[in-house]
Formats: structure tokens, C-alpha cells, sequence
């Protein structure tokens, strides 16, 4: 089983079956929070989270609950994000008065909902909860703006194809799980660590990596509200905690920071159609 | 003149007034495209932009805009967001049909707008777009979600305040101009650059600062889409172009660099209250 934040049909869910197959079973969840407590008390074996998107950057909450749960990332998956415009069958795009989505998924078919005239973009809790919606409420005065999964799950007809502003929209999800995976394949690992602020700590820090050869694939640092001279720093590299270089650089990072946490070692993640 | 993204009351022109005081002008622009439009072709003097939020990371937009745009960063200010319902003179929680906002206001108060019963979040394009659509149609079925500023601006009620999921969220505004700022107190510059694709480039390219002992105060790398191993890197670091080992420190990142943009030196902000 498998959690992931939305309905059936939501993005992670694609992200999930695009991973573990189609036969997978997922399961949804209201929040991030409680995907993450769905896993952590082992009423799912797995979790699947947007990370990081190409637009809008990384999610911070998602940094902030893998930092208050004890889960592994075992896996990563890019998922290109299209967003089509749906409705019951028979309703075209005249007779659409309104068109639901989540908030963020509206606002990246500004564009496409700007050129509209008299249609009224109303937020939805989930992309694929809008689709849901109309379905169930068979409302033919509306439509949904979520993906081609929603549609099939729904049985909703698309209006239009790819109304998102930027067809350059990946989203990067993690999967998550109570133990850590073992070696397979190109691995990849990510860690949160914050230094001291003295100068030239970060330097420092990223030295352990360089003086062993260890190829650094993201880095972000994040300030600390309140706190404007201290941050956090997450950091993806290429290897494995297996790997031994890449276990004598934690335990020198070790040395040098205030706080670090192995977020997990995992394979390196495909790019997957929306 | 200042352009800004959003109707008037918007977080932008708070932003401005706080920085330039509640005389200076403003002027109201659409789109992100339309406020580098509106300073580059001299019909503002200056932009204020949303490049960076706590619980949202970076806008990439800002940074695509900033980099297809010859503008300088000429100051930075810091807003802490929050977020009230209002509404006209009269109308109370139990009359509100309809709440309108920005989708990623809404976003920012899920949980209040989920404890709702029998209410309707409505996507608008802007927050204080929302608040001046109530006044203009004299809507006694909605309220809006915005600023303290925008109820003033048009004279509606706050019927709740701070209803952001998170009270620790804070944007960061950066100021643009077509000249560079002089020094002006305790300075930070800002830079976007890539480095070829070898091990340890990136470790390499901070070492240009850490051996002139210059600060970092941001990094994070963005990988750019369809190209998996290039990356751009944003950097701000203390200290102005004008200093000799910051200069030093540029020039010698230009030997190690594929692509180097010099966003500007600017004053360190301060934090105001939205």
C-alpha cells in the first residue's frame, strides 16, 4: 500500500503506478501529514511526496515532515505535469461556466484561464478531487482542470489538452518508506544539515564531499524564520551510505556541523510522462 | 514610480511602501512579464518582486525574468504575510457564501478554509484583486482573504484575522532598476552562474569565495529541465561589487564558469510586518 496526499487519480498517485506498476495499491490521504503518519505506523508500507518543482522550487513542508518523521527516502520518480481541462460527456467548453482545480494547478493555467470570458475559476481541495466532483455531483455547467488519469478514473471527457502556462513542468516525487533500500543500481543520497555561522563554513562543508570525489547533484539553503544568520542546508549527492567515501564524508561533515540527518540512499529516479 | 504584480493593497506595494514610504507611487501591473516591461522601457523607475518565500522556496519565474532582462537589484525587503478575512461593512461568517482569493493565498489557508461549512473558496487572481471585486459588485454573499492594507484601500471588515496556516511565512521582495545602486551600508550581491559538469566544479566555484573569505548567504542549484546534469546555481554573498575581493572573487569564478549574470549589489534588507 502505498500513501500519497489527494484523491484517486492525483499526480502522485500517477507518480506511484509509474513506479511500482498499475496494479500497485494506493492509498489516499487528506494531508502530507497524514501520509507521513500512515507509513510511520505502518498502515502503509510506502509514501509517495512531491519534493521539488520545476516552476515554484522545492516544498519546504515536505523538507520540514521528513525532518520530524524517522522515514527512509528508498525512491525517486520526475513526473512532467500536464494539466487538460474536463467534463461530463456531452458539455463542451461554451456551455462551462466554471472550472474547479486545486489553487496551485490554477494558477499555473493562468493564462489559459485569463483568455476566457464569462468562466469562473473556483479552488478546489485537489486536482483530482474536482474531477471527482463533477462526476459525482454531475454537474454540467463545470469542469475540471486536472490529468489524463482523472480523467480515465472519473469517466470525464477532455475539453482541451495542455492549458498549463509552462509545458517545461516537472515535479520530482520521493517514496518513502519505515526501512532504508538496499543497493541497486546508480544510487543516490539525501541529507539536511545545518554549520555553524562562522565564515567560510559551507565551504567547508561541502569539502568533505569534494575532497572524496563525491558528485554533489542539488544543494538549497534554507534560512531559518527568525533566525536570519543561521539556515539549513539540504544536499543531494551521487553514491551510496554503503559507499565507503561517501561514509567518511558524513562522519567529517559530522565534525563540522551543528545538525545533520541521512534522509536516505536511493536509486537515481526516472522522468515520466504526466 | 514602482511597478509591482497585483491590484492596489497588494503584498507588493506594501512592500514598496514599507521601503520607499506610504508617499511614494505605485503602479499596478498584471503580469511579472509586465513589471520588467514596465522598468525597462522607463515607464517605472523601479520594480518590486517576490523572488523567495519560506514556505514556498524560490520563484524561478523571478529568476527567468531577471536573466531574459538587463535590471539590476537595487534592495531587498522582507514581509512577513498575513492573511485576514474580510468583508463588507454588515456581513458576518454566517452570511458568507463565497471566499475569494489568489490560489496560493488559499493554498496558504487550507486548514482554516477546510474547518468552513457550507463556504466556497473561489480562485481570484490576485488578493487584493478579491477584496476590490467585493467593493466594486457589493457583494453581501462573499468575503475576500488579503492584507490589512488591501481591507483599508477598500473599506471592508476584517472578519478574521491571521487565518495562514502558518504564521512563520515571510516573502522575500527584491527592488529592480535599470542603474546599479551605490554602496550604502552593509551590502549583498546576488548572482546567478553555471559551471561545466566535472566533479567537484561546483566545490571549486564556492572555493573563489571561501579563499577571499567572502560570505555566503544563499545557494541553490537548479537543475534546468531536459538537461539532467547541467544546473544553474543563485548565490548571494556579502559584500558590494565594489569591494577589491569581491571583484577578485567574480572574476576568478569567470575562469571556472560556463555562464556568470551579476543580478546586483544592494543593501541588506530589513523584516516588516505584512
Amino acid at each position: 500500500m502505498i500513501a500519497y496526499q489527494g484523491e484517486p487519480g492525483a499526480f502522485s498517485e500517477h507518480a506511484a503506478k509509474a513506479l511500482f506498476g498499475n496494479s500497485a495499491r494506493t492509498k489516499p490521504c487528506e494531508s502530507f501529514k497524514e501520509v507521513f503518519d500512515a507509513v510511520s505506523s505502518g498502515r502503509a508500507q510506502r509514501a509517495i511526496v512531491p519534493v521539488e518543482n520545476s516552476l515554484f522550487g522545492s516544498v519546504h513542508e515536505v523538507y520540514d515532515l521528513l525532518l520530524a518523521h524517522k522515514l527512509h527516502i528508498v525512491g525517486e520518480v520526475k513526473l512532467r505535469i500536464q494539466l487538460h481541462v474536463m467534463a461530463l460527456p456531452g458539455v463542451t467548453m461554451n456551455t462551462v461556466r466554471l472550472i474547479y482545480s486545486h489553487p496551485q494547478a490554477l494558477g499555473q493555467c493562468d493564462r489559459f484561464l485569463r483568455s476566457l470570458n464569462g468562466v469562473q475559476a473556483v479552488a478546489y481541495y485537489d486536482t483530482a478531487g474536482s474531477a471527482k466532483m463533477i462526476r459525482r455531483e454531475q454537474r454540467h455547467d463545470a469542469a475540471a482542470i486536472a490529468s489524463t488519469e482523472a480523467a480515465r478514473v472519473y469517466k470525464l471527457h477532455i475539453l482541451k489538452k495542455n492549458v498549463e502556462s509552462n509545458h517545461r513542468n516537472f515535479t520530482r516525487f520521493l517514496v518513502l518508506a519505515r526501512r532504508p533500500v538496499k543497493r541497486n543500481g546508480s544510487m543516490k543520497t539525501s541529507i539536511v544539515f545545518a554549520v555553524k555561522d562562522v565564515p567560510g563554513a559551507l565551504f567547508k562543508a561541502l569539502a568533505v564531499f569534494a575532497l572524496r570525489e563525491v558528485n554533489l547533484l542539488k544543494i538549497e539553503s534554507r534560512p531559518l524564520v527568525g533566525r536570519p544568520w543561521e539556515y539549513l542546508f539540504y544536499l543531494d549527492f551521487a553514491g551510496s551510505q554503503e559507499d565507503k567515501q561517501v561514509r567518511q564524508a558524513l562522519n567529517h561533515l559530522q565534525e563540522l556541523s551543528t545538525f545533520i540527518r541521512i534522509l536516505g540512499s536511493y536509486p537515481h529516479g526516472r522522468t515520466v510522462s504526466g
